[in-house]
C-alpha cells in the first residue's frame, strides 16, 4: 500500500514571490528615477549619471534578484529581441538542424534571442495568434503556414521582420528557399556526366515527404530533359516488402540504368534489396542516395551520394532579420538554403 | 556591374505600427473599463457584462488588431504560461524528439506554450539571465547547466516549476531521470539470459556521447556483477579504421562472445569490420544495438537492439509542470524518461 501519510514539500520548490522584482522597485529602492535606472542598467548613463549612483542602482538591483524582461520592452514600444521559428511540419534532419543551430549563434551575436515553437502543425490565424502572444520582433515560418491576414495580425503585434521558407520565391515576404530540387539536379548531373541514360527516381509513398521527392523529380528533370534523357518516377515507400517487389520487378524486366534513391537510408533499403535479388552495383543498376551520413560509407558497395554541402544560408538570413528590423528599405532576392555537391564512392 | 539605382521597398514589408495595440487602446475604443476587456478576452465575464458590452470589446479589439500578450501578465503577477526548455547539449536522437514534441502537445493541452530555447552550451548564472529574460512559468533543463544561484534568480524572475533532466535524481528540484543505464542493463539482461558469458561494451570516444556510453556501461554491470559476470569496457570512435583494428585484435586474439555495441550506427560500424575481418555474427561474436533504427533489420544479420520503448514520462511530467505552477506542494520522486526493451533478431 502507498503511504498516505502528509509530505513534506519539496525542499527546492519553494512558494515565489508575487511578482518579479521590476525597474520601477529598483528605482524605489536606489531612490532614483525609472529613467536613471534604465540608463545605468542599459550602460547607457555615459556622464549622465555618477559613479555613485551607479554604484547604488546596481546593488539595489542585485540585492532585488532583478533580471532584465525581454518582452517587457515591447508592451511599451512594439520592440522586442526575441526571433521565432515555429517548428518545421517536415521530419528535421542534421542539415536544418545545423542550419538553426547556426543560425542561433549568428542571431545571438547579433543581440536577438532565438526561441523555437514546438508545434509541427499549427497553420493560419490561430497559429499566429499564438506566435503574436509571444512577441517576436521576427519570424522564420514556413510559407504554407501563413497568410496575408496573419502576417498583419503579427505585424500589428510588432513582428518587424518576416522571412518564409519554400521550396519557390514566395508573393508573403522575403524568401529562404528550401532549394530541395538542386539535391535532384546534381544527382542527374552527375548521373549524365557518368554515361548512365536510363534515369529513375524513388519518390517515397509517406505523405509527409512524398513533396521533397517530387522537388528532387523535378530537379532531376530540369537537368536531363533538355539533354533528351527522360527520368523515371518510381514510389517505394520504406518497407522491405515494397523494395524487394521493385527489385524483382526489376530483375525480370526493363530497368534503369541508375536511380537516385531520394536519400541514403532509401538507397540503403533498396541496395539491401536489389542485393538479395541477385542485381549487381553498379554494374546491372547504379544507387545514388542524398544527405551524406557516415553509414554510407559502410555500404558494400560504398554508396554515391548528394552532400547538401555547408549551409549557406545561415549569415544572409541572419543579417536579412537584422536589416529588417532596423526599419531597412531594401529589396530581398531568395536566399537559398543549400549548396548540394556530389560525394562519389563506389555505387554510382 | 550591379544596379545602384535605389530599389522600392519589399511589398510585404512595411514599417510596423509604433507599438501595438493593448488592453487599454481596446478599452479607450470600447468605452469601458480595462477590467471589462480584460474580463470579456478572457472569457471571465460571466454575468457581469451585458452581451451588447462584450460584443463591443470585441469589435474594438478586432478593428484594433488586438492579440493577447502571453508574457505582459508576468510583468504584473510573475505568472506567464510559457514553458522553456533549453536546447540539450547531448545531440538528440529520435527519442528525445518524439518526447519533447509530445510534451508540447500535453502542455499546450493545459494552456501552456511550450519553447525551446536554441543554444545547447550557455550555463550558469548567465544562461539563467537569458532564460529568466523569456519569463517562463515552467524551465525543463539539464541538471549540470543549473545552480543553486541560477534557480534563485529564475524564482525571482516569476519561474514556478523547474524540472532537471539528468541521468540521477537532483537534490536541485525535482528530477526527469535520462535512465541510460537501463538500456545497458535491458542488453545485459538479454544476453546472460541468452547464455552469453564474455560480455563487452562499447563506449564511444566522442567527447559529447562517452558519458551516455559509460551509463549504459554501469547498467550493465548492474546486471551483470551480480550474476558473476565481468563487462569489458571497449573504447571505440566512429571511425572505419578504429573499428577495423578492434577486429583485427578480436580475430587473433581472445574475444568476448558478445558487444552491446552503445547504438545501432556503431553496431552498423562495428559488424562491417567484422565479416570485413571473416568472423561470423552471432557465431563468433554477438552484437546488440540500441534505438531500433529502420536499418537494423537491413543489416545481415539483421540486428538485435534495444528499443528505447514509449517516452513512459510525457504524460507525468507535463502533470508535474501544471502541479507545481498551481502552487502543490508535494514530493516529487523521479520520473523514469526511458522504458528499455530487447527487440530480438539475428545478431544477438
Amino acid at each position: 500500500m502507498a503511504e498516505e501519510l502528509p509530505r513534506e514539500p519539496h525542499e527546492q520548490q519553494p512558494a515565489p514571490p508575487k511578482r518579479p522584482p521590476t525597474s520601477v522597485d529598483v528605482a524605489r529602492r536606489a531612490g532614483v528615477s525609472q529613467a536613471t535606472v534604465s540608463y545605468v542598467l542599459n550602460n547607457t548613463a555615459g556622464g549622465r549619471v555618477s559613479e555613485e549612483t551607479q554604484a547604488r542602482v546596481r546593488a539595489a538591483a542585485a540585492e532585488l534578484g532583478y533580471t532584465a524582461h525581454a518582452m517587457a520592452r515591447s508592451l511599451r514600444s512594439g520592440q522586442s529581441t526575441t526571433i521565432l521559428f515555429p517548428q518545421l511540419s517536415l521530419p528535421t534532419g542534421p542539415m536544418i538542424t545545423r542550419f538553426y543551430e547556426g543560425l542561433a549563434v549568428r542571431l545571438g551575436a547579433l543581440g536577438y534571442t532565438f526561441i523555437y515553437h514546438v508545434d509541427s502543425q499549427a497553420q493560419g490565424l490561430e497559429a499566429a495568434r499564438v506566435w503574436a502572444s509571444l512577441r517576436p520582433v521576427g519570424l522564420l515560418v514556413e510559407a504554407a503556414r501563413i497568410s496575408p491576414e496573419a502576417i498583419a495580425l503579427l505585424r500589428t503585434a510588432g513582428t518587424r521582420a518576416i522571412i518564409v521558407l519554400s521550396e519557390s520565391p514566395s508573393e508573403l515576404a522575403p524568401t529562404l528557399l528550401n532549394n530541395d530540387s538542386d539535391v535532384g539536379a546534381c544527382a542527374a548531373d552527375y548521373l549524365l556526366g557518368a554515361g548512365y541514360r536510363q534515369l529513375a527516381v524513388i519518390v517515397p509513398r509517406e505523405a509527409n515527404i512524398m513533396g521533397l521527392g517530387l522537388e528532387r523529380l523535378s530537379g532531376m528533370e530540369r537537368v536531363a530533359l533538355p539533354r533528351g534523357v527522360a527520368v523515371e518516377r518510381v514510389d517505394m515507400g520504406f518497407d522491405e516488402a515494397d523494395a524487394a517487389q521493385l527489385a524483382e520487378r526489376w530483375k525480370r524486366g526493363p530497368r534503369p540504368s541508375a536511380v537516385f534513391a531520394y536519400n541514403d537510408e532509401y538507397a540503403m533499403l533498396l541496395m539491401r534489396a536489389l542485393l538479395d535479388a541477385g542485381l549487381a552495383i553498379p554494374q546491372d543498376i547504379a544507387i545514388v542516395g542524398a544527405d551524406n551520413l557516415p553509414l554510407g560509407s559502410l555500404l558494400r558497395p560504398r554508396l554515391t551520394s548528394v552532400h547538401k554541402g555547408d549551409v549557406a544560408g545561415i549569415d544572409v538570413t541572419a543579417d536579412t532579420f537584422h536589416a529588417l528590423i532596423q526599419g531597412a528599405q531594401i529589396d530581398i532576392p531568395p536566399i537559398r538554403l543549400l549548396q548540394p555537391e556530389i560525394v562519389v564512392r563506389e555505387s554510382a
